[in-house]
This record gives structure tokens, sequence and C-alpha cells, in this order.
């Protein structure tokens, strides 16, 4: 599917009924049909534009991460320990319901699946590219300005990164949000202690 | 299957057929019959004990669990700062070949089904537990010694585990070992920078 292809309104209503699908099934048991019956509009319409569920869920993954990018990228100047938290929020949200559990659930069962999928891969390299650069840039910033330490950008963003993504998964597979608050207490002793400039 | 019902050395030889089977399918495809197919005793011996491959990879857990435990108590004296790497090593192994990567990716595998388990859960859960205490016990000794700064060890550890365990997740979904060599280094640089006294 490209952006051609399809109206806005369509693609819309697709990624709704995906997201509304993986929350109630997860991955595995997302098919197509169980997408097809959150779906809002022809049912028709969606087989016309998909053969199967990865197909589906490659550009489901492209609107979520396109999404992400532009939601974090509006924030991308301000203060440099605001735009950490901006992004580790969108990793380990502060409050974390019931679907969003599930909705993570889903996604990381999608990640465990991208060995076996060249285009999840592709997709999950970029979104931790993205990830990984926001955090790196807000570093740097912080190290310029002389309210960070100097830290190196790359590797603090990254140990940031997989902390954050260890808790979110420790949190979901145990199926215990307590993991999230803790993990998000962690990491601010540790901006506080080892990063910020005192 | 308890202790009690086969033989040390059939339960061997069952756990070792379980780890060729994840390595060589990962969990989605490990079939009893895929671990049969690697048994090297009678096939019938591997049927009589189990129904299906829930509950044989049940067991391998265990059995897995209980060697790790035993293996990480085993070093639990001596240098707190080896302590820790001791159990580091065990999650984000210095020389990880293709082989390690595949079985650590079935075990993600089968820890993104242990929300749909109770025992996959509880697994996890006591693996966790044993894995936290241990890095909790060292941190406590490191700081009652005075060779580590005053942290707060339980905080400490799960600050330490998610980012072992983040950084392990990330290389095995992205297929990169290089991941694991860097989350390595940031950590080592965390606990040179923020928790070995000055």
């Amino acid at each position: 599917m490209t952006e051609s292809e399809v109206s806005d309104d369509t693609e819309a209503a697709i990624v709704e009924a995906a997201y509304r699908a993986l929350c109630a099934n997860g991955y595995a048991d997302t098919t197509i049909s169980a997408i097809a019956a959150e779906f809002e509009k022809s049912k028709s319409l969606l087989y016309y534009h998909y053969d199967d569920k990865e197909a589906l869920l490659e550009d489901f993954l492209r609107f979520m991460l396109d999404r992400l990018e532009s939601d974090l990228t509006a924030t991308a100047d301000g203060d440099p320990e605001e735009r950490l938290w901006a992004v580790l929020d969108r990793l380990l949200p502060p409050e974390l319901d019931e679907e969003g559990m599930r909705f993570r659930r889903a996604l990381l069962e999608i990640r465990a699946n991208a060995p076996h999928s060249e285009t999840f891969h592709e997709r999950f390299s970029r979104s931790d590219e993205v990830i990984l650069g926001l955090l790196a840039d807000a570093l740097r910033a912080g190290t310029e300005t002389g309210v960070f330490r100097p830290v190196d950008p790359e590797e603090t963003a990254e140990f940031l990164y997989a902390t954050a993504y260890g808790g979110l998964e420790r949190a979901v597979t145990l199926d215990d949000p307590e993991t999230v608050a803790r993990t998000r207490r962690a990491i601010r002793r540790y901006l506080n202690d080892c990063v910020r400039e005192t």
C-alpha cells in the first residue's frame, strides 16, 4: 500500500482496525479476518489492498513509526532533559493501562518475529535509529550547553534505550506494570546522579 | 515430569534434544516431533512422558533455570564486581556465536508467550528473582565493604538487569551481536563512573 493507493481516511481506518485486533488477540492470533472484523468500512476494501496480515502489519508499523517520528521531532528542541523524557515517556509511559500493555505486548511479539521478516526487520531497525538519534541529539545538546556532563552521546543513548526497552519488555512479559514505574525511577536517578552536571 | 519419574540420564537427553530443536527451529516451529527427531533415545520414551511441547518446555525451563541458579550461586562470594559480571556474562555473553543467538532468540520467544501460560510465567518470574537477588546481593556486599558507593541495591539491580535484558533483546531481534558488545561497554562505564567508589 502506498499513500497514493488509499485515502488517508481509509488508511486511518485500517490502522485503527489493526490496533484493535492486536490489542484483543495478540500478534499470533491476529489474522487478516480478525482485522477485517474490526474494520469499520467495507471488508472488501481491506481484502482488496492486502493478501495477508504480514503485508498489512508492515504498513501498520510504517504508519505508527511515522507518527512516532513526527510526534517526537516536534519536541526536538527545548530543555535537553525534557527532550530525553519525551522519548522515554513513549518507551515507558508513566500511565500504562491494560490496553496499552496489550498493545505493547503485541508489538514485542511482532518484533520477536523481526529476524524472520526482512520488512519487519527494516521497520524496527529504523525505529531504533530514530529513537537512538533523538536521545543522542538531546544528550549532545545538554553536554554542549553544560547542563549534562561530557558523556558519550551515542553510548549513553544506547544505554538508556536498552534500559527502557528491557524494563518495558520485563513489565509486559511478566504482566507487571509496576516494573515500568520502577524502571522510570531508576532511569531518573541515573540521569540525576550520572548525567546531569552538578 | 518429576525427578523420580525419569532418570537423570533421560532428563539430560530430553534437555539436549529440546535445546537443539529450539536452536534449529525457534519456539513457534519447535513441535514435540521436532524435539523427538533430536532425541537420541527411544522416541516412545519421550512421548510417554509428554503430551505436548508446552509441558516439555516447562520442564526444560526448570532444568535450565536450576542450572543457572547453581552455576551462579557457586560464584556468590569473592569480589563484588566479579560477582556482578558473573551474572552479566550469563545475560550478555562476551562471545555469542550463531547458536547462542538462536538459543536466546527461542528463549525470548518463549518468554513473549509467558503471559499466556501460568507455568511459563512462574518460571520466568522465578528466574528474574534469582538474577535480581544475585545482583542485589553483590551490590550490597560492595556497598558494605566500601568498594561501591551507597547505592540502593534493589533499584540498581533492577536497573542493571533491565539494561542487560534490553541490550540482549535488541541484539537478538535485530540479529546484531555487536549490540551485546556495545551494551557490555556501556554497563562497564556505568559501573566505573556511577557505582564503584572513587
